[in-house]
């Protein structure tokens, strides 16, 4: 049985194919242009296969409410083109099968439970450190969603002393993203992330901000594993530091997994976490209309 | 068909005995000693009824935990005698039927579910600001767990700039506990909180703190329902004081429900909600036992 995966992102929709293993078959990308071009090289692509389902991990901010009028919709997006996109029902429509709907970080944090780092387990949190920050989660085997799906990215965080950059965010200024996504080390240090990595002092303080948001994800989602990916996160050398951090910050407080290294680490799949979290997230929409 | 509960506080254990929906028919309180006298008093009271199952909300820290060897202990609480203490399998051995068990707040927060100020909604979040501060939280009709229970209230916030106590938390001093429960409010200005209702520079300071954890909370969780209970928020003006200063923190980032008034309010149930919670925790017990 076959099913179809959409990660639909700012610059690039990922679409794929997979068993109900989650295993892809058959993969490609496309840029994203305005819906209509795009979604018409989406449909194209799958309608070459028989998928039972879709699955579709957005970038958003979307609405995941099922009881709201605009559920399936990607809403107040900078992306102006797609603002108010009926994403979801626009798929079930061009191929005539039912969609699973919800944010990116929710498909990586699905595909990362399912068949990566957390594997086995029931519950996790999936980080991505990048242009942005958000993070998706796994709850008692359930998406984590409510109102609304979180927005992890826009915690509030404690200056680091010796960090002086106003931050990025146009509406906190120096919330979690607005002061360690990618784009914030960038005009704090004037330089990419990609050619700080011999400076420490960058990675410390990158450090402190990543640690103080897992404690505050911690202390209220108490998840089973954490994983962090994102491109900032190719530096290595910030896990040892997280994993320090975190500790001093805890200080004994709640007793975490140990060792801490293998708590909060990368993701076991790479970067397909979010495009076989889009394919089970197809499975699980075919086995909701079974039920 | 009838349910047991116990609101297992570290001052005093409440059981009742309720319905199906909740309705509680008789309810009892027992001030808390060593476990054996009190778990005495408590099994006097159950064994007069015939109860199918019993919840248990109790204080912590407690092992939540399915997969771990002390599940259904309380663990390393400063109450000495109650350390290590297998509460929930003290009790399903003494009445001989099957026992649920929660946190006190989450067992709070599935009260105002049922039957209080969330009645009808799958999701919410239970805040208790009194001698400490905890919340507890439903998500998709389930009780947000997983490798622990959560412990929110030590989360950090940004200190108030015209706030220079030290904190009261003896693990991170000045987290959310330390500035902002009961015992912080009353070393901070020499009296206790009840005595200070006229003196508006309080509960601006208070406000400001609870109005950034629940920020932290929304956007980590996004539950469709706040409730704040616990002894300090018997000072009504705090509400709209949390109202306005969540506004300006989240800063139209996210979209929250309006009005504010309603998505951040007292319990509906009072001080029945933790026992109410636990009541309906004995019938997913049941429940459990009948799938
Ligand atoms: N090796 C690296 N080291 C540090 N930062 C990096 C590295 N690679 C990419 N980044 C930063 O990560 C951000 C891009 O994140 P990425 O996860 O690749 O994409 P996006 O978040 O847009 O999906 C940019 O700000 C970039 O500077
Ligand atoms: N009316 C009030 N106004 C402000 N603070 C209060 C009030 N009543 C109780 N408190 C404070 O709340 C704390 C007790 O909280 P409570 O929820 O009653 O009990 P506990 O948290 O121990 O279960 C104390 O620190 C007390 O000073
Ligand atoms: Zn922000
Ligand atoms: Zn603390």
């Amino acid at each position: 049985m076959l099913f179809g995966g959409i990660e639909a992102g700012g610059t690039k929709f990922v679409c794929a194919v997979g068993d109900e293993n989650g295993n892809i078959q058959e993969r490609v990308e496309f840029l994203t242009r305005d819906p209509g071009d795009t979604m018409k090289d989406v449909t194209e692509f799958f309608s070459r296969f028989e998928v039972k389902a879709l699955g579709i991990a957005s970038f958003g901010p979307i609405d995941v409410n099922p009881a709201s009028e605009t559920y399936g919709y990607i809403t107040t997006t900078p992306k102006t083109a797609w603002q108010h996109y009926p994403i979801k029902q626009t798929m079930e429509k061009a191929l005539g099968v039912p969609a699973g709907f919800t944010t990116d970080v929710n498909g990586a944090a699905l595909g990362e439970l399912m068949l990566g780092a957390a594997k086995g387990l029931d519950s996790c949190l999936y980080i991505t450190v990048g242009t942005g920050i958000g993070a998706g989660a796994i709850v008692k085997g359930q998406l984590l969603e409510g109102w609304s799906h979180p927005e992890m990215g826009h915690i509030l965080v404690r200056r680091h002393p010796d960090d002086h950059y106003e931050g990025t965010c146009p509406f906190h200024h120096d919330c979690l993203e607005g002061l360690a996504a990618g784009p914030a080390i960038e005009a704090r240090w004037g330089k990419k992330g990609k050619d700080l990595a011999g400076h420490p002092e960058v990675w410390k303080i990158e450090a402190d901000y990543l640690a103080q948001a897992l404690m505050q994800y911690i202390l209220i989602v108490s998840p089973k594993k954490i994983i962090l990916g994102g491109g900032v996160m190719h530096q290595k050398q910030l896990f040892p530091l997280i994993h320090q951090r975190l500790g001093e910050l805890i200080n004994g407080y709640a007793k975490l997994p140990e060792p801490l290294s293998e708590y909060i680490t990368a993701p076991g799949l790479g970067n397909d976490a979010g495009i076989t979290g889009a394919i089970l997230l197809g499975k699980q929409a075919y086995e909701n209309t079974q039920k």
